[in-house]
């Protein structure tokens, strides 16, 4: 099973301002729409995996961005609207049992999104790639990427793009797995 | 007078291990002794601007790597060794006076250089650039590039490179000077 981060963060490391606000994203001028490699991205994926703080975040766009299934981890019951239970599943929040469960569906390639949801699949070792696209915009402050992790962990750069006003995305291999 | 940063970071924003230990960035295999860019670097800069504890660190290396003025920040008088007098001053902790005395000694371009240094002089909005090169390790925890700062600033990229081993440097304008 090969699980890959996909994410934007400031250049000093933060995902969120305070009340997950991610509008400094759309601050930045994008006149072609260009999405940075996300669909191409996403078509090496069979499922997502998200925490219900971004399953929430998620539903106050004005569409639902993915054609692909999704699993929300949450400790409690989340209410998933009627027209995306087919597609929308909610799902026990224990890394290696979601790792059985997508095999056992036939899944190869997990996307794993955002915080909380990535930090307890790094606590795990089960991250194999990670990329991230710095917006050049420093927060200084709220919510980081990661959390705490016990052990400093090496990694192996894959390749590095600059995209549209800036944008430095570097996408990285994890030397653990 | 234009002040520029020039800083390597782990992957996660962070400058040192705990006691400034900044041995992660020696793990590197660098069989030709490749400066990355930095003696280029050093010819565009008239005098360096060093936090105190940055300039005990350097007096741990088996040699004197500058051949530019330093000048030293501290709060507390520091014991500079004679054969560093000619070219090693203390100076009092405030970046507008420093740029009127660096000014009057006719340097129009600083190295300022890590951490509170760094810190004192952003609060101020006097950096106009700053290159950050990205190790690919995640360290987690402990002494990030800057702490905290109250008002959010977007920079301008200048350029990104990626040398020996994934290093990603990108050069960056702050907008607000």
């Amino acid at each position: 099973m090969k699980c890959s981060v996909y994410v934007a963060t400031s250049l000093d490391w933060y995902i969120a301002l305070s009340d997950w606000d991610i509008s400094w994203l759309d601050n930045m001028p994008n006149p072609e729409n260009d999405d940075f490699g996300f669909s191409e991205f996403m078509s090496t994926i069979d499922a997502i995996i998200m925490w219900r703080k971004t399953f929430e975040k998620v539903l106050t766009f004005w569409f639902w961005p993915y054609d692909k299934p999704v699993f929300i981890l949450s400790s409690k019951i989340i209410d998933i609207p009627n027209e995306l239970k087919w597609k929308v599943e909610q799902i026990a929040w224990n890394p290696k049992e979601i790792l059985l469960k997508a095999s056992a569906f036939g899944f190869g390639s997990l996307y794993i999104d955002w915080w909380k949801t990535i930090q307890s699949f790094i606590e795990e070792n089960l991250i194999n790639e990670i990329t991230i696209t710095r917006v050049p915009i420093l927060l200084w402050d709220w919510i980081p990427l990661f959390s705490k992790n016990p052990k400093i962990q090496e990694l192996e750069h894959i390749e590095t793009s600059v995209l549209l006003n800036g944008l430095v995305k570097s996408r990285y291999k994890f030397k653990t797995i």
